[in-house]
């Protein structure tokens, strides 16, 4: 039996007539040398926005099972286009939604999960020799309702039919030919990385990464699937994310992530009794905000207040705000502060669990620029600061070239690792 | 248990945000009267036609089976907006797809005709007291494929449902307020008619009157659903269909209706043998065309050779064409003529069974137009001349002048009843 590739292409990839042809002759390409193939496709372009947009225009806050009822058809769309132009190449092509591909999930709409995959009807097409596109971004419920899978859930889509299948490996294709060591419009000698491991990557996607979704690359790892970013303009090889044991070595730092889409919150006059944090949080989960990292300050004795800093994506700031409301109130909170113009910088590398000193370094590198930390964050193999949203790309550059990360295989030699020794 | 009625909204019904609204707010009306409500929406505006282009935009012969899925998205995004204002307007709502909600068809794509309705989740979503919102169009195959139902059907998915739901009456809103005796563009003293039999109404959507689709109205009379044609616009009452029975008595003359999308085919040289006719119109059947008159000459003589003529839509005439290539060479035809600048005109009324005379009528007020009539068709309840394209519109005017039909009631006393005397 031919091995199945899947072959994700995002809303760039398929954003017009002349893309989604693009698109097909790939796929095509993939069918020719051999492969099964079973592609997911993003909405066109701006058609998600579009959409939302539309959803705004006749309603402050659009009832969300409606809202992916809604969002659903854009996918759709790209994936019928697609098959109509491999159909009129020769091959055969059936398009499919996420609820006839089996994605089944749980009944959280516009952030649902996959709790399964029914592949049967894609094992059947793929038996029967055909080329399998299938929507992006959506399943179905338990409930047997549309549901979606949040912003870049395709990714989600693809990692997870890979699964079912047994693909050898998921490709991404998008308008980025790879992972960098730091964003090229920031850094321009920034290099491509060949491959990073899946514990970089999370960390990677976590951090503002924009090329893969946390969550397929969570899903990846635990399921053993291959993925392959990689341009969907050209023919290079892009990036590999590969399991740590598969690297040679792994290299003391692989990049510099950075996201300017943060916000802090600060909470002052927190009362400091059991319950209080959890209260807080509870109602930020409860309003689907993602908080990222959470600092709070030593409170100076029984009963004193204490001040509360968490920080997390702007997009989810209007909801935050609003959740915070009724509990500002419930814990007569001093205040809440909110400032929406941080951002963070941070550097991930597999091989920095042994190697001692690398945060040191970093905020070396950041006092010679001038530029104040607010929080820091660590992992065993991520150091994350926060910083003023306009000193993000000097504090990008700064740590590429200290670390300097554009010279292929710094790992073993180079930079840091030398000046460690 | 509440009374049950279905709304359906055409596509300038559903036009924009502003229309759409309008349409929730109709929809709670009848929610808020006591009303249990089924409302099955077309496409916003000009989205299917902007998603044929997109089509054709990446294939010249678009799959069927991907037109469906492509198309399908269009009711699906008006049903999905129209759910998320009626649940602002503080009633619940929930739309389905085709799927969803129980239409399952036959396997033709593009042009699927409905085997059953599966209505159980309407039903449970009415028991909670939800409107539901059934995208028009589509349904599901036998296959589980998306099918849809041909340009119109959303009014067969409403009609559809309302039999299934036992509706006490499937309301149809258009741009146009009612059935008018004529097209009030060209006769602006066209009257609206308060009442139309089923037959009437057939023979007028056959004949051209775009109000309601054929295959509705003959659903809606197989099923006994009461039909109402209204304004999305105003409140007035409608057009009302009714059972031949119902009405009081039947008026001679109802309506003038034209078309003038129409084109003529003759074929000479058909040879006089058994079979040539069945072969050509089974070749135009295959190729999914339309037929509506037949005419053909007698032969003057064993193995001597006609002529046949036969009008269809214009919309059919390429794929008319298409077909009777392969047939012309296998009957060695002499020649096909298409002439697609015709048009036709045609009287309806029920009351035209019992009144001999009425034909002689029509002829006479042609005649008196220098109208040259090509081809004459006639049923029991209607005539209809096939003229030129650009007489259509004074043939129109004179036969609602001389049939007296902008006067209320006329069947009783006035206009051909009187001279018929």
């Amino acid at each position: 039996m031919p091995n199945t590739v899947v072959m994700k292409f995002g809303g760039t990839s398929v954003a017009d007539a002349q893309r989604i042809k693009r698109a097909a002759q790939r796929i095509v390409a993939q069918r020719e040398a051999g492969k099964r193939v079973v592609a997911v496709l993003s909405a066109r372009g701006h058609t998600t926005d579009e959409l939302i947009n539309a959803a705004y225009e006749v309603s402050a806050h659009p009832d969300p099972r409606e809202m992916d009822m809604l969002l659903s058809t854009g996918e759709r769309q790209s994936c019928a286009l697609c098959a109509m132009v491999i159909n009129d190449l020769g091959h055969k092509a059936i398009s499919l939604t996420g609820s006839q591909a089996g994605i089944v999930t749980d009944t959280s709409h516009t952030r649902a999960r996959i709790v399964d995959v029914k592949a049967d009807r894609i094992r059947e097409a793929l038996a029967e020799d055909k080329v399998v596109l299938v929507a992006g971004f959506q399943g179905v419920s338990t409930t047997k309702d549309v549901t979606t899978l949040g912003r870049g859930g395709s990714d989600t889509t693809a990692v997870a039919l890979a699964a079912a299948v047994k693909a050898e490996v998921c490709e991404i294709y998008t308008d980025v030919s790879g992972v960098y060591s730091a964003d090229p419009r920031i850094v321009p000698e920034a290099r491509k990385l060949h491959t990073v491991s899946f514990e970089e990557m999370l960390e990677m996607a976590s951090s503002g990464a924009k090329v893969l979704q946390l969550r397929s690359v969570e899903y990846a790892r635990t399921h053993g699937v291959s993925l392959h970013c990689r341009s969907s303009f050209g023919d290079a090889p892009g990036t590999v994310v590969v399991d740590e044991e598969q690297t040679v070595e792994n290299p003391l730092i692989t990049s510099v992530v950075h996201s300017v889409d943060e916000a802090l919150i600060t909470l002052t006059g927190v009362p400091d009794r059991p319950g209080a944090a959890a209260s807080i949080f509870t109602a930020l989960a409860e309003a689907g905000v993602n908080v990222d990292t959470i600092v709070q300050n030593e409170p100076k004795g029984d009963g004193v207040v204490a001040e509360v800093s968490f920080t997390l994506s702007t997009d989810d700031l209007a909801a935050a705000e609003a959740a915070l409301g009724p509990i500002r109130a419930d814990l007569e909170l001093a205040g809440v502060e909110v400032d929406p113009d941080v951002g963070k910088v941070s550097i991930i590398g597999a091989g920095m669990r042994s190697h001692p000193g690398v945060a040191a370094k970093v905020f070396q590198v950041l006092a010679e620029e001038e530029i104040n930390i607010e929080i820091i964050h660590t992992s065993p193999i991520k150091i994350t600061t926060l910083i003023r949203a306009d000193q993000v790309p000097e504090a990008v550059r700064a740590l590429h070239k200290a670390f300097n990360l554009s010279v292929e295989d710094v790992q073993a030699e180079g930079g840091f690792a030398e000046q460690s020794r």
